[in-house]
Formats: structure tokens, C-alpha cells, sequence
């Protein structure tokens, strides 16, 4: 079977998006690096404009229209990050863009997503499906749908993150010993990997999920796409993807990838970690990475990893309680 | 009369401290662009090593002693960012280290310095002369008093940050209109001035003060060194500093600096600012020259804006209270 994405999808994602996405830097904390007892990379995705990686599959994605579909709209069904992602690449490149979002996403994410043009749809996550809905709102307007990660364009346009952070490590001479990238429906996880398997053929790979969004890491234990109970929940409102993408799990399987899991309190301890000496602000789900090594969930001990926070739109309210209960 | 430093000095202090000084990003924040009807380039020196631009002229004077003083160590008075910046330094250049701090600097500051292994002595800010109690501590040791700002390795350390932003308005050949820096002695301001001017002719510098400590203001004023009151007060622990001093003045003078002040709410307001929506903590002093910004203390619109944010050193108790009151 061929998979959705190669090195070479990343490679032109890069130029696509390239002076229109920002290169987030890779950062070393000294007391990081202490606690691990080894050297972490932090690659602050929080720092991407619209506060999350998720522009950079927009962009790529939104980029690649024709000017014929660029004209008819695009549509996006999104908790939030995808959806700012979206919106934003929309209002750059002139395309109308309509969300869909669940009704409890958080107040931030909605009003940032109207901030940046496009019409938001509301509907209700537990009692609706979201492709319905979204199909519903499409109807025969002709406007092309925007996957949220089940796609090749926003794959490997989120792969780009990674990219960056292999350019900057091998610009080190580091080689990288394993890394770990938050996981909702796959987009991150296997854009990251198909880098980070091109570069360093030895790194070992984690997907990073929630405890009641564990579907990745029982996927990839199984070798069959599996889902989670429907009326699962979990703080991290960036990584509620019921299962993994049909583009997306292949990659993540062919490239060795491992699951691991964190419980809420780990989120929201890693969101005050991130604050208090990290100095970046990060929302549960994209400290989602942070919390897995804080929690020891992998040995770092004279190891060299590499760890995402892959967005930052937290409600302050939610950020004060973090720090608050974790510092 | 011949200025403390020039560009070539920085520049040699940017070769000095390569690959130890952490190369910060430049970011460009969409809805602060809309805010300020311009382009704004921060430069959060938060994500600096040690939470401070301070480390890069601490590790620039310190490893330019001899191997005779490195054994006689290092002597620093700070109220925290100079001190955690000489305590790293002095830690990686294997040099013993002696702080001297207010005892009511922030406990996060205390701890951090003693973590990186120097040995802090305590004193009354108000009520005891910073510079008495380090010579009465530092005795007939032959300890070297590493200033925090009147020394010219110091300024041109602290040069390098700005020597960064101008290399990236370079790249993106975009010519600047203004700076806005953080303003206690003048070390960061008569370093990036000296960068700006060489680079941007045209640059206009802002150093910006609390309310209280707007000694630097009233001396580009009056022309010559002004004093604050000594029961002065701010929130601003970082930019306490009762004047400028007498290797930096002539410099912020030489290069044309105006003084901007800004109120101890303009600064939680921007402490909130920055952690909402710029994705990054900053420590009230260090979010002064963004608050400033905020405040409309300068013109923005169709103006390109470069604003740093000089360090995230906040307690968390302090953090939560700016986001409880300016979300």
C-alpha cells in the first residue's frame, strides 16, 4: 500500500507556506533538561500564527485550490485550532470560509475564528455528528470540505513543524533519540514521523493522546483503526478525535510509532510547566507532549528528546486554575 | 567624549556568546498587528536562558575574565534577572558566584539563582545601598563585582538581542520606524540603540520606565543625570533602578533615545496581553515597552513597531491576578 505522504510532501509543503507560516524556534530549558536528566527540544508550536500548527496544513491545503474552488468557498469542521488555522489561510488567500464547530468549544477559539472572516456554524458535539452537519451546511454549493488531518495537503503541511526542527537539530549535529507529538486524529503525529524517520532512522516515535482518546495507541497495538466510546471526555478539547484518519494510521504504523497516554491533571500540570519555566503559554492538548515527559512516561535519562507543545489558545480562566492547582 | 561601546563591540559580544545564548525568535502576532494598524515584531527575550536577555551579558562580562579572576569569583547585586543571568554564567564557566538580593525579591527569582549554584546574601532594599552591602560582602576576596548594567561587555551583551532583530528585519528587508525597550540602568536600551542607529538611521529608541523610576526619561530630558525618589515604588521588580548610569546615559543620549512611562496596571494589562494572545509569559518589567505599546504611548499605524519582551520571570500568583483582571 502506498502511503498518503512522503519526505517529499513535507519538502513542498515547506516552499508552499514558506514566509507566510512562522518558523517557530527549538528551545532548550536548563531546568528542563535537569529534570529529564537529558537534553529536551521544545518545539513551541503555541508561537505559529492563529496559536497552533494547525495554519500550516491550512495554508498548504487552501494554497493548493484552484482558482475555480478558491471561488466556491471552503468549509472546515473543527473544535478549534483547525478552524482558526482555516479561517485565517481563508482570509489571506481571499476564499469565503465557513466552520463548523461544536457549541461548548471554547468562547477563545470561536470568537478568534470570526476574528479572522470566516461564518461560524455551531452544533452540538454529543448529539450530532459533525460530517452530517458539515454536509448539511455544504448542500450543493460546491465548496470544498477541509479535513481537519485525514488529508495529504494538511499532513504534510503540518509536517513542516518537524522539518524545521530536524533542520535546526542536524545544523547542531544532535541526533535525536525519540520524540513525542501531541495526537488527536493524526495530522501532527504523521507529518512529524515521516520527517523524523527520513532524518533519523533510529528515533522512536510517540503519539500523545488523552487517557479516554487512547484510539491511536490501541490502533497501533492492534494493526486495525479502533475507536473510542462516544461519550468519552477529557480537558484537552484540541485531541477529541474519535479514531485515527484511514490517510493517517498507515503512516503512523509504518513509521513504528508508539501510543501514550496522559490523564487531565498531567495536561494541566505540564500547562503550568509551560507557563512557569517554559515561558510559553499552552493549552491542554498541545501540552499534551510535555505532560507524557513530565510524567515520566518515557526514560530521558541521557537521551536526547524532542517534545511539541503544538498550541496555545487556552481560555485564561482554564490557565489561572493550572496554575493555580500545579504551581 | 568617546561612547562606552559601539556596534563593533557587539558584535564581537555576539561571537563571544555563540552557541551558549540562546538565538530568540522574532514573532509577528496577527491581532496585534490589527490592534496597533501596523506591523509590530516582538522579540520575547522571556525565552531566553535563565528567563532574561540578562543572561547574554552576564556570560559575555564573565567569560571574558582571566583564568586569575575566574578563580576568585564573581560577585553580582541584582533584584533577580542580573542575578539568575551571573548565576548561569558563573555555573557554566565553572566560577563560584555570590548574589546579593533584596530581600523581597520575587521567591521564584531567589530559587532559580540558588538552583543554578550561587550563593545568594540577602539585604533591605529600601533601607540599605545595594552597592555598600556587596563590598562590605566581597571584603578583601579579590571577587570581581560584575555590575548589572554599567560596564561596557555588560551593554554590548546585552546588545546582541537587538543585533538579532535587525539581522531578521534584514532577511525580510523590512526597515523599521521605532523601537520600544524595557528601561532600568539603560544596559538593554544603550545596547540596542547602538545596534538600531547602526543599522536603522532613521530608528527612533523608547525606553520605557514605570511611573515611579522615570529617571531615565527626565535625564534625556534635562540633559543630565536625573534621580528617582527613594521610596519609590512599581510592580516593575525588574526595572527598579534609581538612575542611569554614567557609561549608558551618554549612549541613550548620543542616539537620540526619547523616555516613555507607563503605569503599574498598563503593565498587568500587558503581562495578560502577552500570555493570552502573543502565547508567552512575561514578567511585568518585562512587558513594560509591550504595555506601552498597548497604552498607544507611540504611534503604530502604518508603522513597523519592534517591541521586546525582556523576561517572563513572573510568579504565578502574580500571573493569575493580571489574567483575572485584563482577560
Amino acid at each position: 500500500m502506498t502511503l498518503a505522504i512522503s519526505i517529499d510532501d513535507v519538502k513542498s509543503a515547506a516552499e508552499q507556506i514558506e514566509g507566510v507560516v512562522a518558523r517557530t524556534p527549538l528551545i532548550e530549558n536548563i531546568a528542563l533538561n535537569k529534570l529529564a536528566g537529558g537534553r529536551v527540544f521544545i518545539k513551541p508550536e503555541c508561537l505559529q500564527h492563529t496559536g497552533s500548527f494547525k495554519f500550516r496544513g491550512a495554508y498548504n491545503r487552501l494554497s493548493r485550490l484552484s482558482d475555480e474552488e478558491k471561488a466556491r468557498g471552503v468549509l472546515a469542521f473543527s473544535s478549534g485550532n483547525h478552524a482558526q488555522g482555516v479561517a485565517r489561510a481563508a482570509e489571506l488567500l481571499g476564499i469565503d470560509a465557513t466552520i463548523v464547530m461544536p457549541e461548548d468549544a471554547p468562547a477563545l477559539k470561536l470568537e478568534a475564528t470570526k476574528g479572522y472572516g470566516a461564518k461560524v456554524v455551531l452544533y452540538d458535539r454529543y448529539n450530532e455528528d459533525r460530517e452530517e452537519v458539515a454536509n448539511r451546511v455544504a448542500g450543493d454549493s460546491g465548496v470544498t470540505v477541509v479535513p481537519p488531518y485525514n488529508d495529504s495537503f494538511i499532513m504534510a503541511g503540518q509536517g513542516t513543524s518537524a522539518l524545521e526542527v530536524a533542520e535546526d537539530l542536524n545544523v547542531l549535529g544532535i541526533t535525536p533519540d525519540q520524540a513525542l507529538v501531541c495526537c488527536g486524529g493524526g495530522g501532527l503525529a504523521s507529518g512529524s514521523f515521516t520527517v523524523y524517520r527520513h532524518y533519523f532512522p533510529d528515533m522512536q516515535g510517540y503519539a500523545v493522546e488523552p487517557e479516554a482518546f487512547d484510539d491511536v495507541a490501541r490502533s497501533l497495538e492492534s494493526g486495525n483503526i479502533e475507536s473510542v466510546d462516544f461519550g468519552a471526555r477529557s480537558i484537552c478539547d484540541a485531541l477529541l478525535t474519535p479514531s485515527p484518519g484511514t490517510l493517517t494510521f498507515p503512516v503512523l504504523q509504518e513509521a513504528g510509532a508508539k501510543g501514550l497516554t496522559i490523564s487531565d491533571d498531567e495536561a494541566r500540570r505540564a500547562v503550568a510547566f509551560a507557563s512557569n519555566m517554559l515561558k510559553v503559554t499552552a493549552e491542554p492538548g498541545g501540552a499534551a507532549a510535555l505532560a507524557a515527559l513530565l510524567a515520566g512516561k518515557v526514560e530521558t535519562k541521557d537521551r536526547v528528546t524532542v517534545c511539541i507543545i503544538s498550541g496555545g489558545n487556552i481560555a485564561p480562566e482554564l490557565l489561572k486554575q493550572c496554575l493555580e492547582d500545579f504551581s
